[in-house]
Formats: structure tokens, sequence, C-alpha cells
């Protein structure tokens, strides 16, 4: 391999263990420097490349990347940007090549979900097309869980154990108090298109009629009429209901049911907020006494109580996405692959690119439940191991130790406007 | 002393450490078996007494027993119910009194706030006026840190230490986005009246300007304009500004923020969710991208990130309310008096029912910061030591371990009607 720099970016929404994989490709990149000497973090992502900000990640000590493995978040900064099709956009492509020549980068490493995985599959294309050596390797990343051809995605197991670990908990409290109080408690969690992260409440569940009662996947169209059935038979049978709904929970066209019209104060339509949607339904037609949370970011930055098997694998993704490039392979993204449920058992394995970008990974029908309302035996076999074991940040006084890395940029080669 | 049975019952919003306290209490119960012969769990409360639904612990082992220390919620069910005076409700003493006869009850121990201290003091009252020999003790209990005479009240360290660590990590969400996405993070918490739980969120700080940029608290009148421009400031000194808002906020009337007068999708009053109301305030005035969560009971039941300091705290004030009991003392609560900040140290005192009941204890203005958008130095100097040190709890297949117990009901002696 000709020797030379690498970028490394984070794209999309950060997750607990996004920077687990970064510390896996910088550490892993600096026992290769006979084949890349600098690795070039990019300020925000795919931008960091486009406004010529590179942080030199060799100015940060050893300690500070290991500790990347254990602090959430995205340590370079993060984006929500696109790269449209080479032909529609051929200035934007001419210039991060301007980049990657001033700075001598021929591995390009990108973090991120599909949007992100179609954005280095097109940086791919770049380098053929324009004959500039280049390597580019995508590394999953995504608390959605809906990247297709890996088992699961980096992010996903943490939010998952955080979901699960949270509506225990509540359910304890709720059942403490039901008899004369909150009968109801609805917790809304992320999930826009697909169901995975409210699915893994069901994770939360020992027992046969444990919490949660009910789980409101997008998936699934919601039924006004067989859910407030099933919630009264619950209430009336348990003495409480536990409800764990998707933000992305839908009627069958399509409209989501946090779109339900409701003004603020404002006079705008309220935006987000499922869970008191649901919430009020529920009061004005049974009358139950509620209580409802929105765990939003907390979800996924919670590093605290964050999946061992999550970290585990989302550093050895990091690694093997340098492993590849300095293996020759390019265009490809590392992906977990499943050999064994239980005891759990996963290797490294391999996708193209090409097939990865924009494909998104729904619940199969077959992990829902017959009522729509909950999973299957199967849906938990698969996303049991993904919350195992636990993987402590270090604290001082109280509160974790997360590290805030120097983030020094390189100095400039090109013009500031392009 | 006499020996006789105990009574013990948990009241009102339960938190992660109550069960702590009542591991405390039947622990030491269990030494003193020459005085106190069994111990009875009311269920739900002081609802247990009145409907003579009494558990008995002595058929939990004492492993059981020992979990209760690492299990959230009330594991016995608690209430919000309370009593009467005397004079209004003599009905409801004289059922008390007979139930407490026909199980042979000399000790009681009431696990509570404020209204539930009020409780035990009337049912001290009770004793005295009936002639009937009844010793009563409150165990502090409340995650609003309001109960007087105490430095501070269990279930508030661990909420602190939830609200402390969730705030540092979703504020390095935001920091990671803010360039292209998110601007703005609201996180409501806990505090109807008073700010103690907002409060505890400046222990995210570590250097100045770190988040929260802005904690709205009940004791300080919210003023539009002030506030708005703060937010504009933070946003273009930091890129993004994370705000952490007690559920009491209010305007100078009394009106609370919550009750904008906003409509859901029913035409019914929005009712909580002032985070929603304060991010669209937001976007409305600066037009910033927002995110906002609502943790609700996620805080209060968080066991998984429970304060050891809490934890430590709620199991002695269990124990020394017994060892208060046996050493003749009635009509008392156990509190915690510090003696020093740093090293953390401290003690238990008592402190008089008649004293503590329905005495709410807000924060001094010396803990809040000039502009009343933070704490000062004082306030973390308070806090600090509150939500030292972590308590796991155990883990099986990803989730905590918590304990359910048989919770097996005393055969009634007394007319189920009364």
């Amino acid at each position: 391999m000709a020797k030379g720099n690498a970028f490394y970016a984070q794209s999309g929404g950060v997750t607990s263990v996004i920077n687990a994989s970064a510390c896996g490709v910088i550490e892993t990149a600096r026992k290769h420097r006979d084949v890349i000497g600098r690795v070039y973090a990019g300020r925000n992502g795919i931008l960091g490349a486009l406004n010529e900000e590179l942080i030199d990640t060799g100015k940060e000590s050893a300690r500070a990347i290991a500790a990347l493995r254990q602090t959430p978040s995205g340590a370079f900064g993060s984006c929500r940007y696109k790269l449209k099709s080479l032909e529609e956009n051929a200035r934007e492509y001419q210039r991060l090549l301007d980049v990657f020549k001033a700075h001598n980068i021929r591995y390009f490493f990108y973090n991120g979900g599909g949007d992100s995985q179609d954005t280095a599959n097109k940086v791919a294309q770049l380098g053929a097309a324009m004959d500039y050596p280049l390597t580019c390797i995508g590394v999953p990343k995504t608390v959605d869980n809906d990247l297709p051809f890996t088992d699961c995605c980096p992010g996903f197991g943490s939010v998952a154990k955080y979901v699960a670990v949270s509506t225990r908990e509540a359910a304890l409290d709720v059942a403490s108090m039901c008899e004369t109080s909150t009968k109801v408690f609805v917790l809304e969690v992320m999930g826009r298109h697909a169901g995975w992260i409210a699915a893994a409440a069901a994770l939360a569940q020992e027992t046969p009629g444990d919490a949660p009662h009910i789980i409101l996947l997008p998936e699934v169209p919601f039924q006004q009429a067989s859910f407030i059935r099933k919630v009264k038979k619950t209430v009336q049978q348990r003495g409480y209901c536990v409800i764990v709904v998707s933000e992305g929970a839908q009627y069958k066209d399509g409209t989501f049911l946090a779109d339900a019209g409701g003004k603020d104060a404002f006079g705008h339509t309220q935006l987000g907020g499922v869970a008191p949607m649901v919430a009020e339904l529920i009061k004005t037609k049974l009358g139950y006494k509620y209580h409802w949370a929105v765990a939003d970011y907390l979800q996924r930055a919670a590093r605290h109580i964050a999946s061992a098997t999550d970290v585990e694998q989302a550093y050895a993704l990091g690694r093997a996405a340098v492993e590849f490039a300095v293996a020759g392979k390019n265009a490809v993204m590392p992906t977990i692959v499943r050999t064994s449920d239980k005891p759990y058992r996963w290797k490294i394995g391999e996708a193209k690119l090409s097939r990865v970008a924009n494909v998104e990974r729904k619940m199969p029908r077959s992990f829902i439940s017959a009522d729509g309302f909950g999973v299957t035996a199967a849906a938990k076999r698969y996303l049991a191991p993904l919350i195992a074991g636990e993987d402590y940040p270090p604290y001082k006084n109280g509160v974790p130790v997360y590290v805030t890395l120097k983030n020094q940029l390189v100095a400039k080669k090109l013009p500031v406007k392009w």
C-alpha cells in the first residue's frame, strides 16, 4: 500500500459509543504507521473535509484517545449533511479532492448510518472517477439499528439497554402507586421509521404479564379502538399499564400520531410528544391518571448505562475498518455477523457500500406479536445479547469522567472560499 | 419496653432508595426480637392499616430483605392519602386503633415526605389521646428534598445524580450536533415547589461555561425577556444552550409555565410538559432548532445510577428509626446532620414530628445565582457530596436484578367493613 494520511469523521445523530469506534480507528491506525501516516478527523463530519477543518488527532495523547472509548457523543463534532451525486454537484467533489490531495489523504473512514454510508459510497466513486487512489471504508453507527447486512448497529445496544432498564424501573414505580394514583405510564423512545428501540423495552419483562404491557411500533398501524381495549384490560388485570411508544408510531395512512393537530400556547402545531398525546387519549377514553416521559437525547447519550457488548462491537468495527483498509479493501463497511444466539457469538463480516447505502431495515413481521402490541420470543432472542454486560465509565465527584479532546486544527493549505 | 409488633409503611411518591430504608427498618427490627415481635408492612401505606391489609415481612427471607436495598420503588405499595384531624374523622382513627390492637401493633414507622410525617404525627397523637401505648417514628423520604430539620432527604441524592449525569451526557450530544442541527436542549425535571432537583443539574459543570447554561427554578419568577436574551447570548458564545427546567417553574403570579394554555388534539389543556413549552418559546423568538426531554418517573426510579451516599443514608435512617423506638423515643424522625462539607461527614440527628409536618424547605436565596438562572458555589458545596459514589445493583441478562417480595397478607381479624 502507498503510505498516506487518513480522514475519519462522524456523521448523523451521535450515540453513546460512536467515540468507541473512533477510538478503534485511531488506535489501530497508530499501529500501522507504515501505511497510515496521520489521522485527521473532520470537524463536524464531511463538512470538516469541505471546509478544510481537519483535526490533527496526532496531537492527542494515547490516554485521551483511550478515553474516547468511555465518552458518549461525537468528540470531533457531527453533521447532518448529504452529498449530492457527482453529476449534481461536481464542484463539491472537486473541493473534496483538492483537500484530500493537499493533505495527502488516501484513506477515508466515515462513521454513520444509512445516509452516511451513501456519502462514503459517493466518495469511493469519486476516487475511482477522478483516478485518485482513495480507500473508502464505512464504519456503521446508528441507534435506529436499521442498516442492512449487519446483525446490529453500534449505538443500538446501548439505547436498547437504557430503554429496557428504564422501563423496568419506571414500571416498578407505577406498580407501587397504582392503587391510589397513576395507573398508566407512557414512555416515548426514538425510532422514526423502525421500531427496534421500542421493541427492546420488552427485555424489561421477566415473567409473562410484566411491563411493558403495550409497545407501539411504527411498523404496526395504530388502531385506536383495539389499543384502548388493551389498555383497559391491562389495568383491570394488573392494576396498571406501561406503554412504550416509538416516536414514529403512525396511523395506517402514514401520519404520525405525534402530528395530532395539537396547538401550543403560541398557536403552533405541537411537534414531537407522541407520549403526551397517547396519555391524553387514554385519559379521555378511560379516565385513568397518567404520567409520561420522553427520553429523547438522554437515551442515546446514556454512556453511564452502555451495553458492554455494544461498546466492544463499536470498537471492533472501528478497528476492522482500518484493518480492511490496510489489507487493501475498498468501498466496503465492516459488519457484525452473528454466529450463535446462546451463547452469543459474533464475528466481523463485510458489506459493499453500494449495497448498504440508503437501505432501511425494519423489524421483520416474525418479531412482532400477533396482536401487534408486543414482540415475539424470536425478537427477544435477537435483542437479548445486544444489551448484555455493563461497561461503566470512571467517575469523579459523582459524575462520569468524559474526555474533551484538544481538537487542534491543521493549518489550511487551500483558499477558504471555494 | 413492652414487646409488641411493628407496622411499617411507605407513603407518597416512591424513590429509588425508599426500599433501602425499608431494608434498614426490617433488618434492624430483626435484631431486636426481644422488643419488636413481627414487622407488618402496610399494603399501600396507611391504607394497609385502615384496610387491615398487613404484609407479614417475616415470610421474606433474609436475602430478599437484603435485596430491598438495591431495588427501587415501594416494595409494599405506596399511597397518596392524608389523614384528617382526630376531630374531623374520629372513625378513621378508631379503625386504626382497632387494627393496631387486634395485631398487637405497638410500633409505627412511617416512611415518607411532609404529608406523611403529618400522618405519623397524627397517629402519635392518637396513641396519646386514646391512652394506647404506641411508639411512632417517622422515616424521611422525598426526592423533593424539602423536609425541614434534615440536611437532605433520602431519594434526593439519587435523583440529583441522575439529573447531573443525564445533563452532562445530553449536553455532549448537543455540542456534537449544534453546528448543523439542534442548538437548544431542554430537560424537564421534577420539583413542583422547590428547585433542588433542577439545581443539582449544575453538578454537571466542570469548568465555567459548561452546561447546563440555564436552570429555571420555581423559586425565581420566570421573566421571558431576560430568559430569551440569555439563551441567545449562550448560543452565540457557545454554539448551543442546555436548559434544565423544574416542572414547577412559574410566573410572578404563581401560574405554572406548564399551564400555558396549550390545547392538545382533543381540545384539553395540555398538562405537564413545561419542557416543550419552553422549547417552542425559544423557537418562536429565536428560530433555533430544539430537542426536549421529560424525565418524569425515570429520574426517581433510576436505581441503576443511584448515589451511594443516598443509599447509605436511606438505610441508616431506617435503622435509626428502629433504634430510636427501641431506645424509647417517640413522635420523632431521625435526620441527617452534616458535620463537614469536605471531606463530607454526617451523623444521625432527630426532629420532632410535630415540627416537621407540613413544613416545606425551599432553596435559600444564597444558593441562587444573582441573575436567577443558575446556582452559587455554596449550592454546589451543599449538593456535591449527596451524589457521591456509585452503588450499582447486580445485573442479569443485561438488566438489573430487582426483588419482588411475596407480600403475604396476615389473616384478617376484624370486619372488612368499618
